[in-house]
């Protein structure tokens, strides 16, 4: 199997979960009281939905250039990319967690650590395929050298010691917490250029 | 009409009806106590969520694997696709319901059978292909001999009557049921490959 | 602009209004009584659903024989486009509301008569289309002869009416009007094959 | 990078926040009085998803114009994409807010704003995207000549400017401010046209 259905199926499956997070953003009740007030106290849900909307899209040039290195798919590659795409679809409920629970001012640590832990998890899912490449070279259009496994699997390791690391520091403040995942975000715009980069050097 | 567009319209379908199985999955309520009890409490919702979403997943490269082989798409061939993908489409109702009878523990068996017996009309759909195919060879790229029609219409109808079965388990052991369903889609995921090794070889 | 973009969207659109039509499918109460006759009355809901997946599913395989003979794409058939999408992604309303007053047991004759209006606004964005395409042969791969214009604007009017008439039906007989829904959605399916052979003749 | 890739998931997004527009389309409840009020003091929520479906549809088209200009992406250029789909993929939490406020009659200036505000973002990230192109060239399959740029840069802040006009007028009548919003939109439908003119004179 060519990488183009991979492809498509999982474009659907990145731009739906991304645009499936405005459902975590409650309209405010007319019923109760201020309705500028409850728009004002959704802050959180409006910040989860962009910090999560970004890292979907950010994840989704990642896999796109692993596609891109990969020349046909098999059995193993095609499981292990379900997986990650199980992960990206679940990204809508811990999206949720955190706005609610930052809303409520209450469990905020425990929201943190699952929106972490499921970041590491997609970042795990990479990991496996990208094993899964080292001893299937056979996939790849160009095979890797070993330095170059190594060094994608470091960065995927670092992404994910990042999220978990971000996670547990909500035990201490929530609010460092959130500002780490906004900071890994913004800061894994990086290394899709870096990529690109190498790609342009091979 | 080529297969292209039945392509593009069967890949949002089955992208859409994977990524909505989100919204089985609740957010905990902050007002009812113990949040990190609740989030512990909705493993049905988790797992059912993942079984679905790898199990649309594999019907989807089924499907594709199957549209390869055919080279051209008239009225009957149409509306038995648009059948598949009304079931496809149906799959987060009782994805659902099988989540909230574990979590409620009541009408689990139900719930079993009712989600063994949509993916047995999913495969009851495949077999109505199959069997549109056998008798309008001149819509295929290459005719099947007999023994490539029987074969194929054999795995769908052993797949079908696995997931009957193990919704019948249900009513002695609704674990036991979810378990089966659980093996069914891991062991799913290897048809796909022979079915790979097959066309190389042909 | 080439129609490949006015496709691209197009397809998403439909893909997702079907497959959206799954969320007016309520999962049954499990504090309320008997789950499994809740089941059984959701029998309106699961019709609909079907039906208008169906009838979804035909206007998505018109919409496509229409972009086949169309070159290029203006402005003013890229609104006419916008307008049917407009209707297509409000399906699932009326939809929802066929299968709420059929559970109900009220109001059937208002929710069929809405469904109604809706599938004839459908034929008629199409028929402003044909119109204006009738206009602007130009946009045409080959221009239309007067017969083929008047054959595809009085197909497009007679599925309106049969809606229309089957929607009024229901003032009479609300079951009979959606018996009259499901019989013009599978006669439907026959159109799009005389169209293929029209163009295989041309 | 090439466009195709960012095409992908930019129409993705489009067509499924257009289409998920209809979950703020509230079905009537059957135990509260009269059904046929209730739909007919739904206006306007029927009248801002037509709204806002036409709006990302306008949208839709001119990234597709401006993806055309373009020959490759970059880091900068793909980040400024998805802050441009953020605010896409968050219309249907303003256009839900209109249809509240103005079906219980309170708070409809506070809503119009936030209406306007978030389609005069669009236009601030589409004006980013501009002016990181006139610095990045290269990126351009053809060089644009100042006087381009300056006109892009024009329509792009007089369309922001229209919005957060009409979103003002708000607080005087907002019922004016919606009539401002309907011809905004349908205003919008030219330019694409405009800008083919050029394209083709080029």
């Amino acid at each position: 199997m060519t990488t183009d259905r991979t492809e498509a199926f999982s474009d659907g499956v990145f731009a739906i979960a991304a645009t499936l997070l405005i459902l975590n953003v409650h309209l405010p009740s007319f019923d109760q009281g201020d309705v500028g007030r409850q728009l004002l106290n959704s802050w959180p849900a409006y910040l989860t939905y962009a910090i999560s909307f970004l890292q979907i899209g950010i994840v989704w040039v990642n896999h796109h250039h692993l596609l891109e290195l990969i020349g046909r798919v098999d059995r193993g590659l095609m499981f292990l990319n379900l997986l990650l795409l199980v992960f990206i679809g679940f990204v809508p409920f811990p999206t949720g967690l955190v706005a609610l629970a930052f809303q409520a001012g209450r469990y905020e640590s425990l929201a943190c650590i699952a929106y972490g832990v499921l970041m590491a998890a997609m970042g795990a899912a990479f990991l496996m395929i990208w094993a899964y490449l080292a001893r299937h070279s056979d996939l790849l259009k160009h095979a890797f050298s070993d330095g170059q496994i190594r060094q994608f699997m470091l960065r995927t390791i670092a992404g994910s010691a990042a999220y978990l690391t971000s996670a547990a520091i909500s035990i201490v403040s929530p609010a460092a917490s959130l500002a780490g995942f906004v900071l890994i975000a913004l800061y894994y715009v990086r290394p899709v250029a870096e990529l690109e980069a190498e790609a342009a050097t091979r």
